[in-house]
């Protein structure tokens, strides 16, 4: 593609993107239509056919583009030897996150739109739990060779224990997700897992 | 009522409920509508829009007539005065539901559907979610009471600790639901609520 039409499609796509955040945060994603984000991004709707699948992989490659740093890479999760206080950082920010309206409504929609569609079920693994699963692994599997975690701890049953109560009060409790919140699960989650 | 149209209304009723479990187990809760749980329940679609707005307020119903017992009462969780014991047998029932093929798919499409409509959401909490929660703060208080949980725990955050990591990999993970993951959950929450 020559150079002006590349930064063109970058523009449009950017645009596809921020349109598709906006309208889900303001009308909600059940009336949320392509014609609608086509409209406000100011492309045809066949701009976003040719693109993307359906509503929700917009929305899938929206929220990576936010959560993607400046080289499109989702950043490791920190590794000071400390995996307490690295875990409560990271915490913090994850419900910082799910407290943000521009990530909170599209989040829960994804969330749930993968348990209808296969297809878009497949490309969130693939491009946004599998990559920051193997991070949270990773950062486990650093914490056991540190010694800070049992050396025969299942990483699975450990990822599910500390990141399994926010999200439990995210999408199924009216009790506020707050960064005290996210300290007090890391504790306590911590605590069981040295044991 | 006279006895006889009672009895033909009860009739009835059940066998919307049951159409509308079989249905979405079948083709989906995407692909079940009112028209198929009507014409497979033998009844007129008037028949259920007089006694359920939607076809989420049918299949809420259609589940706590599942998990109802004789006298439609939700039954308490068992005190035999060994906490880490009675949640082993909870979590293991609680993981058998949600791998039997009967009740996977109509929670897992009530779970995702309480998340866009409130009126929906409303009824779970008041009819299902509320009523369970509540079992679940009292059977942790009772164990705080018997010394087996510190006096000044957060009972919010101990549900979320406790039942947060299984609907984490129901919800959210290709890592199997097993009795022995049920067992794990509750003995690692425990140790970390002990702490």
């Amino acid at each position: 593609m020559p150079p002006n039409a590349s930064r063109r499609s970058e523009r449009s796509r950017r645009a596809i993107l921020d349109s598709a955040l906006d309208l889900v945060g303001e009308v909600g994603y059940a009336r949320t239509s392509i014609e609608g984000i086509a409209a406000r991004a100011g492309v045809g709707k066949q701009t976003i056919y040719r693109w993307w699948p359906s509503k929700g992989a917009v929305l899938l490659d929206a929220l990576l583009a936010l959560s993607e740093g400046e080289e499109g890479e989702v950043e490791d999760l920190p590794d000071t030897g400390d995996l307490e206080a690295d875990l409560k950082l990271v915490m913090r920010a994850t419900v910082a996150e799910l407290t943000d309206p521009r990530y909170d409504a599209p989040m829960r929609a994804l969330a749930t739109e993968i348990l209808h569609d296969p297809a878009l079920r497949a490309q969130w693994s693939e491009r946004l739990d599998g990559p920051l699963r193997r991070l949270k692994e990773e950062r486990l599997r650093s914490a056991q060779a540190a010694g800070e975690l049992p050396g025969e701890l299942d990483i699975a049953l450990a990822i599910d224990l500390i990141w399994g109560p926010v999200f439990h009060r995210w999408l199924q409790s009216e009790a506020p997700l707050t960064a005290e919140f996210a300290d007090q699960v890391v504790a306590s989650a911590m605590h069981g897992l040295r044991g």
